[in-house]
């Protein structure tokens, strides 16, 4: 049987695995990429984009109150028709769908609705046994929500079923303490759900500075989420209609009408025949990569979340683009820099944060210095808002290099990108200070903190 | 008559005198601050703040039909009780007053509720007679609105007016193109007054980029204001109970409730005794400093508004500081840089810009190469919103030095401050384009820009 040739094959059609092939085809490249899922991955169904939708609905519902406190006749709370939401939402992403298609047949790259496997270093085979013979192939296959196992661990759901409910659930419970367990968390509770945010651990995001996410927990609070440290969930069970779960350091009462876990991802790595073409994988399954994208084996490559390597949908664009420039666009060196990737968690208000930590800066420099700002923004103060925003800047050695920014507030999602630009060009605080403000914002303070 | 003696006499307590008062103090100086009227000066009063203030809840009135689109139980044009919001900003501003009269307490400044003038090159004299000796005198009396002349200018009003109606008006012309006139417009239009800006020139925002001040002004027609270029108003008089305008080029019926001149500032230099102290005018009537603020006379100083210079607040409080610094703060060399100001044009949405446009820029530079994005945000696409937003980055030479980047759109106010720093700081178009994307903003796609 003879195989279809191409330059690259890409297995999976999310955000890196279309950014390789859009780009590769823009090279010139021969381009095959096999999804048989909806285009757009994770980000696009399961992830960024539905959550922001409902981030940007759940922000909407924080600011009915204020509203009303400022002299508009409308409800504090509002009823919500969450059908209408989730529509509103679908509706959004299958623009995508249809764009992202366009996009394939304009720049003639095929798609194959099909899984695929590697049979040996340059050949793809495809789930109805047709060969695809490529140059190169590119794994960019994601990754998937992982429940612990427990007894009654099926009676709970992961991300991917929130964005599959119908209607508002009053009482939830949410396992995990990372960023997809506090937006999960956040949004229930700002579109009126009773929550619980049951964390195993004494803190919030492990890897974001201690202050801030300390910040967080109280701001979580504040907006009536439950907090529980320490929490131990060891099983689950049906109970008059809803799920009871058993745990250890939780609320009194465990009935809850639908549990989520957020308790971590797994690269999306079996059935490829990875490990039979010689792609190695780390003890976690994900894809072993070089610097440059590489694999175990030449022909091979891999990016985003099936690496493991920063798990976010921008840094699987830019290493699947750097790639594609690398094998096709006549730039031997190109490859993404993972330093200093900005990245934003949803919560209300929002938490950017890009660079180090105050600890990890305390880790790695000899002189560490810090600058705050802390205060409640124009519009939470001309109503009766409570919220706070608390900026920090963290900065190294006697030139005081900025080597941490973290935002937590309204507007830190817009706020931090350009700072994000100028922390990795490498600025001063002295540079910092001599931009001129601009007032009245929320940004302004970051060139302000003191 | 004997004088009481200081370090330093700071006539006007607006933002840049505050900002001189406070750090003067700081470094151990004797400072008294003359000022009649409230603290803030325009910024607080007048200005920025109460403006914000109107913005936020213009803001507010602009979501509630895309909230009701996605399915919250709220009125797309809910009443608005504008005593309340009136109410609620006063206190916000009675806060801040609060808040600076404490600061002035704790640090020493002696504050005069009296306008003083010059007497000599050291000596000011209060309107009860009392004479201050003072090392240095700094002049930040800022400016104040004028209109042109014309048969009854007495019926329209200026910005302060704006800020003293207590109830919205139904018909409303506002005069002017520049900042001012679009800022009142949109916030008016937003909280529901039919609106006609009536501008003498064929555009708007004369300082800015073209190419997104015409985008501008297609947002406030999308707004439903009725906008007329080359219109020349001649002439306002009383009519049943309305003001009359007689125009050339302007709307067909000009009968308006509320007439609004939004044509222009001049500096506070009137009464001063500045002539009279040697101190040099300019032929607008601003004080001509040099770039250390110096006036013409050694000991006499000035900044802000009243120097005519970059009429910003957070220049004149810049400034202000860099001034202490330099006088009291052992920086012999201390003073503000006046390039590359960002600024925020509080429209609906906001338009912010740092840098030069396209057409100084081409004016500059021998190679100049551009960058665009244009999208319609998430909210508005979930909604049936129509407002797009436009950015623009202009870059120079070989290298892409980045040199001006405009942002039309929301959250453009908050953007900007951190690409204001990385501008200011020299970045190339290749700096923006390492850095990753915080996905999904609006602010990512200043980086992704194509």
């Amino acid at each position: 049987m003879s195989a279809a040739s191409y330059d690259v094959v890409v297995l999976g059609g999310g955000s890196g695995g279309l950014a390789a092939s859009f780009r590769a085809a823009g090279h010139g490249g021969r381009v095959a990429m096999l999804e048989p899922a909806p285009l757009g991955g994770t980000c696009v169904n399961v992830g960024c984009v539905p959550k922001k939708a409902m981030w940007l609905a759940a922000d909407l519902a924080d600011r009915f109150a204020l509203a009303a406190q400022l002299g508009f006749d409308v409800p504090a709370t509002p009823a919500l028709d969450w059908e209408t939401l989730v529509a509103r939402r679908q509706r959004y992403i299958a623009n995508i769908h249809a764009s992202y298609q366009r996009r394939l047949d304009e720049t003639g790259v095929v798609r194959i609705g099909q899984r695929g496997r590697l049979v040996d270093a340059h050949t793809v085979e495809c789930e109805d046994g047709s060969l695809l013979h490529a140059r190169h192939i590119v794994i960019a296959t994601g990754a998937h929500p992982v429940k612990p196992s427990m007894p009654g661990a099926e009676l709970g759901g992961v991300s991917d079923d929130f964005f599959a409910l119908h209607a508002r659930p009053d009482r939830v419970a949410i396992i995990g303490g990372g960023y997809i367990a506090v937006e999960l968390a956040g949004v229930l509770r700002a579109l009126g759900s009773e929550v619980a945010l049951l964390v195993r651990g004494q803190r919030l995001l492990g890897h974001f500075d201690a202050e801030l996410s300390d910040q967080l927990a109280e701001n979580l609070r504040l907006q009536g989420v439950g907090l529980h440290f320490g929490c131990q969930i060891e099983a689950l069970q049906r109970q008059q209609g809803r799920i009871h779960a058993t745990l250890k350091n939780g609320p009194e009462h465990a009935l809850f009408d639908t549990v989520l876990f957020a308790t971590g991802r797994a690269p999306n790595t079996q059935g490829l025949g990875l490990e039979q073409a010689g792609v190695v994988l780390d003890d976690k399954g994900a894809i072993v990569v070089d610097a440059f994208q590489n694999t175990s084996v030449p022909s091979v490559l891999a990016v985003g979340d099936v690496t493991g390597k920063v798990t976010l949908t921008p840094v699987a664009i830019a290493a699947a683009r750097r790639l594609m420039d690398r094998l096709y666009g006549g730039q031997p060196q190109a490859r993404l820099d993972y330093e200093n990737v900005p990245s934003v968690v949803f919560a209300h208000p929002p938490f950017g944060t890009v660079g180090l930590s105050e600890e990890e800066a305390r880790r790695r420099f000899d002189k560490v210095t810090t600058y705050h700002s802390r205060f409640r923004p124009m519009l939470q103060s001309l109503g009766d808002g409570e919220v706070r925003t608390v900026f920090k800047m963290v900065c190294a050695g006697e030139d005081e290099k900025v080597v941490g920014i973290h935002l937590l507030g309204e507007g830190a999602d817009e706020i931090l990108q350009g700072f994000a630009v100028a922390l990795k060009a490498g600025v001063t605080r002295r540079q910092m200070e001599d931009t001129v403000a601009i007032h009245p914002t929320s940004a302004e303070e970051v060139v302000l903190m003191r």
